[in-house]
């Protein structure tokens, strides 16, 4: 196959271009069973030909359930291509994250195997051989991995998302490089150190600031596993972000109140610590909160050592206020793409893109002191969060970074809107519960609950403190007469037993949530 | 106040001799209210004569209630000082971890305001200032700290622990220290690294092997903030190891297997990882084992990474399989004691102690993939497990290094009887149940359950792989029939409603707990 001008131009390995074939021939790389292993993060950087190959194969000859796959991506991949291929029944197991309905669809009706992970651990657990362990032979069977250019040692520079993708090579024995034609080489802006010593060689990442390099700007690749390259030609398809609203404004103004008390009080230097914010309206509320100054939050020379960039930080770099900004993903708009693009030279020396290993790793946010910012599906009194797991069964995502970042920040605050709407009222749902469904982050990770009703600062308190000032700050005023009748009566009970250090009563802990169930609102009458 | 000879042999810094004084004369150092850190760790290491002094006032005066402190301690301090402090009402609020019947009655009566937290956390959140938020002055206001020996720089050499005296005295205003003359001088066998740097101006550990040193032998100290000295002859209070028994040798031996099947897969060399191992019968056995041998294990070249070190390591070390140990504290037997003390050139040089920010690390845990075992209270059939509070709200002990360890290690591993006696059924309690009524470690940490029933490997396992596995493997023949008709009705219940990812009838979800509570046992008749 004849390479394009355009290829040539992108990938300086010409023994690579021997190996230039098109998606739908690869196919038989991919026998049922195999264990696979795709770039990605955050529904970018990931493969687009060769899955699409494959759903067409599927689909074409009607093997739903017949071509079924072990799934591994950094976290999570295109929709366009995860999702087809969740509805053609091809993934029996996937880890450690998923975006995407009918993955979710897939994972909750049990036909999808789901092992969520930290983010920071999958890499590693990955070459420790902890997902191949039932595999006569301990590796992936092959890897697909999107990248914007090949460098003269056969070494993938990668897109938009670094994530697993190193070890996802390390572990592979197959490997196939779709060349993205389609969007600028994004060379130069990654930094790859995790082509990984085991135990006990393992050595300490020199990085004392977001700015800091420590590897090559390409993930090494032994060339002989080289077995294809694609072209590929289509961009990531990422979706607008989530605008802000009113609630979302009240967090964020309570949240960048509580960032200033800390810095007038010596906690915080006033250009804060590295940040770390998640995904979703209320974290574009916040970074937009510092771009404009908010509330007299009026921090400079901000640095970001965080997961995944939206757009927001692109303002954020507008205004002035942004010194450097690194993660593991760029996962902007398509708008914010191409701002991105046509202003490479404004950002591109202060964005760097590192593996997930080492964006999230606990030995870093520690070192660094990040502030870091998360959503959960609820919350409990006692400041137990629940990530991951509706009404205790049901799978969102998966865990993705947010424990890594909540045990090892310096601040760790999780934002909230107190309720959510029920199908039948608008507050049907209490963010704030007496017992978290399914525990994610401890009692003992977090320092800020917060919501657009006020802010608990709960450091150093003990439980009953907690509870107390959670309810008092952090519930809407319909929930919270029902959690402080709770605590009243836990505390009550618990006490005259001499079992109070985190008063509950166990067995009716979940009332609220069975009143939703049954009735469509948290709202319960009484608690006996 | 004159010194004794054995004193002076001690006391290299001749300024601290002039501040010699009794402990009954400090007093007055210590008024209501104030914010105070004791020297301490698992019992060992911990003050005796000033918070003697106090207890002695307190009671001569009849103040019980009217001096009442703020205590910090790394984290457990000696019976005879906590308990006795506790029992006189002298505590008002106390972090991040206790040992003791006086004190735990009085957090779960609400007497005593506790906070548990990461021990590795803990002395990092103090020097951040969260533990003294609503004090004018944001420090503690005194430091008793027991010491072996003074540098000429006044440095304290710590006797049998670092814990977080390091940081504990760079936040206290005034400084006492105990010279302990009735035990040898400890100096040389500390590595103290932790006199903190605050982000952004932190710097890595550079530890890549448990023997490495990066620190001092002393804890450097301002000299002018020792306000006195204190001779001390009392050593600690320690009590016998548990013994194994049946139970606890059957778990070790599963758990032995396990690791030689590790070995024998190439997943860990022969001479291991450096290993982590809690308090109680069955690390003793664990530990025990690998003196012996048991089950063809036979490990050499060991070495041990870990929180705290019982008699049954230096076995280990007599068995010539041990050769580096290190810990932040030395918690042995008087017995013990004797035996490390009269054979001290035999251990000193392959034992070093560190505080417990360094040897609670994430990073270095982390780095030396460290094999980390410790039992729970429960553990439920999703491999959540519950450290820390018996039926959600009874505090025990608090969290400990569990969730350091548990979290980091490349081996995370819990271990437990399948059942514990209730006071009328002998297998009254199932340490296996459908969901911890408190979670302090969550299925995203844990790779391994054993019981004397046997082990669950559920690495890469999803939630319901996992659930049969560890209700075959693990639990009890009584319960494993309770256990799998949750299963079967969760799984039915919520595969029906899309929400099957972990299947609960969370309703019901602590039927065994209440029929505990109202019956003495967990053996429950149905679900319905």
């Amino acid at each position: 196959m004849a390479a394009s001008a355009l290829l040539k131009s992108r990938v300086r390995r010409p023994s690579y271009l021997e190996k230039l074939m098109k998606a739908e021939d690869l196919v038989h790389h991919f026998p049922h069973g195999s264990y696979i292993g795709w770039s990605g993060f955050t529904g970018v950087g990931y493969p687009k030909k060769v899955p699409a190959a494959l759903a067409d194969h599927v689909q074409k000859n009607s093997l739903q359930g017949k071509l079924k796959y072990s799934l591994f991506v950094g976290a999570s991949s295109g929709a366009e291509t995860e999702t087809r291929w969740a509805e053609l029944d091809m993934i029996e197991r996937r880890s450690p994250h998923q975006v995407g309905k009918a993955i979710s669809k897939g994972i909750n009706e049990g036909r999808i195997k789901f092992f969520d992970k930290h983010l920071s651990m999958f890499p590693s657990d990955l070459i420790y051989g902890y997902y191949t362990l039932n595999k006569a032979q301990p590796k992936l069977d092959v890897a697909v991995i999107e990248a914007s250019a090949i460098t003269e040692d056969g070494g993938i520079v990668p897109t938009a998302s670094v994530g697993a993708s190193p070890e996802i090579v390390q572990m592979a024995e197959k490997v196939i490089i779709e060349v993205n034609t389609s969007i600028p080489s994004f060379e130069g802006l990654h930094d790859i150190a995790s082509f990984n010593d085991l135990p006990p060689n393992r050595k300490p990442y020199l990085i004392t600031k977001p700015e800091d390099r420590i590897g090559t700007t390409y993930i090494p690749v032994d060339p002989e596993k080289v077995i294809a390259i694609v072209e590929s030609d289509s961009s990531d398809q990422t979706s607008p972000n989530s605008p802000e609203d009113d609630t979302s404004r009240a967090i964020a103004s309570n949240l960048l109140e509580f960032l200033k008390h800390e810095v007038n009080h010596g906690r915080l230097p006033k250009s804060l610590l590295p940040i770390q914010s998640g995904i979703g309206n209320i974290a574009n509320a916040v970074v937009g909160g510092l771009s404009k100054g908010d509330t007299g939050a009026d921090f400079t020379h901000l640095k970001v050592w965080t997961e995944v960039l939206q757009d927001t930080f692109l303002d954020l770099f507008d205004s002035g206020r942004l010194d450097f900004a690194t993660a593991t993903s760029v996962r902007f708009s398509p708008e914010g793409f191409n701002r991105f693009y046509n202003n490479w030279e404004r950002y591109a020396d202060k964005i760097l893109l590192r593996s997930q290993q080492i964006s999230n790793s606990p030995e870093i946010i520690r070192r660094l002191g990040c502030i870091s910012m998360n959503t959960p599906i609820e919350v409990d009194i006692y400041a137990h969060a629940n990530s991951t797991c509706v009404m205790g069964s049901r799978m969102l995502n998966g865990l993705g970074g947010s424990a890594d970042f909540l045990r090892n920040a310096k601040y760790s605050i999780m934002h909230t809107p107190s309720t959510r709407a029920s199908k039948t009222d608008p507050e049907g749902v209490s963010c704030i519960v007496p017992f978290a469904t399914h525990v994610d982050q401890t009692e003992h990770d977090l320092d800020v609950i917060v919501t657009e009703q006020g802010l608990a600062d709960v450091r150093g308190l003990s439980p009953r403190e907690r509870a107390r000032l959670i309810i008092r700050q952090c519930a809407h005023s319909d929930y919270q007469p029902i959690l402080s009748d709770y605590l009243d009566r836990a505390e009550f009970e618990c006490l005259k037993k001499g079992m109070g250090h985190e008063p509950h009563l166990l067995f009716e802990a979940f009332k609220m949530h069975k009143n939703l169930q049954e009735k469509g609102t948290m709202k319960i009458d009484s608690w006996l």
